[in-house]
């Protein structure tokens, strides 16, 4: 067993991303206990060793009791830990980002989330404001290189619709064939079932959307990919 | 403060890598206490709240205080967090990934480290051998893309033992062409001081390495630096 000392507090926070207005924003909740009482904050709570299988469970579940939401994707961003980030002692907080559809998220309620663009963060609870600036350097590094993005997407979304969720990311647009070359997307007709994309990652629906004029069709995704790197 | 429950363990590993016999290698010692007495494992240790300011701290003590070495490149990789990884209760491991060249920890003490390639890894105790296997896709990623690779040799460098270590990170050799056009390396003289590539990270000293026929020149590096990705 540990030697008889001072135990370090666990934690786990989510940094919530979404996109909103055009731009990717962070969704944070007023805190209503101290410390930082009434200071803006991500969600996040202490591990509960009886509860929680593994600090993922744990994140999972603060989420769903303090705000309701299930994000479907969800990954460990890094761990912020030491003496002085929190005044009730040492501490460590493992952190998380997660992405959502706006809409899912104000399905919460418009008292649960505040949203922030997350170049223009107020002033953060603890260190939130530099966990927060990790998580963007993470997805818009991820973004670059694999299908991150399509989890700030409804289930089912058009390929428009993606590459304006790329282009928000970066913050700078691109032309549709540049767009399309770089997720390796197909030209021409597909069928339901099957992929746009070389690496066989957007799946085409039988689902439609706009006017019959010309429809766009749906894609959805079944799981985070990584194109291919440039290797030597 | 916390509710009054099973807190969880905080501890720190730490998986030391390094080049040896042309391969990938982790340094691991034999564990002297239960649980998993006698088993090969990470260097690793509890975080002591009143000594170590942050988990990088604790690490960098760990190292110390078991193995005497101090690694120059260390940085986070994860935690590896829940209830069934460490039978005496819910814990968190905060792994981190440290490189160092074998000389480094060979003046160890022959005694302290047994070596294994990070491919052909022997049973260890905990989740030591996933930690590893994280950390190794980690490096060898950022190996693609930055001076990562630097740290695995001795403070000064010729550009063709550069070379060999990222081939060895890689099992893959290269040409000396593609390998200095990656790396943005400038051919022609240089002065001591001058930068050999285009990002100003591998600095010229004013020796060299080998026979009077052809001597090589070593080089140095400073800092970490990420080569420029292709954006759209």
């Amino acid at each position: 067993m540990p030697p008889n000392r001072p135990t370090p507090i666990v934690s786990v926070d989510v940094v919530l991303l979404t996109l909103a207005q055009g731009k990717l924003q962070a969704a944070l909740h007023r805190r209503g206990r101290q410390p930082f009482q009434g200071c803006l904050a991500l969600p996040g709570g202490y591990v509960h060793p009886e509860e929680d299988a593994t600090a993922e469970d744990t994140a999972r579940r603060v989420l769903r009791e303090k705000t309701g939401v299930q994000p479907r994707y969800l990954e460990q961003l890094g761990t912020f830990a030491g003496a002085a980030r929190d005044p009730r002692g040492w501490s460590a907080a493992i952190s998380h980002v997660a992405l959502m559809p706006h809409e899912a998220l104000r399905q919460a309620g418009d008292e649960v989330f505040h949203f922030y663009d997350v170049d223009q963060l107020p002033e953060l609870a603890f260190d939130h404001a530099e966990q927060i600036r990790a998580a963007v350097e993470r997805v818009r590094n991820k973004a670059s290189y694999s299908t991150l993005p399509c989890w700030l997407l409804p289930e089912r979304f058009t390929l428009t619709q993606l590459q304006r969720t790329y282009e928000q990311i970066f913050g700078e647009t691109v032309s549709r064939g540049t767009f399309r070359s770089r997720l390796g997307i197909k030209v021409g007709d597909m069928n339901p079932g099957e992929a746009a994309d070389q690496a066989d990652i957007l799946i085409a629906t039988d689902q439609f959307q706009g006017g019959s004029q010309r429809p766009a069709r749906l894609f959805r995704v079944n799981r985070l990919s990584l194109f291919k790197r440039a290797s030597w």
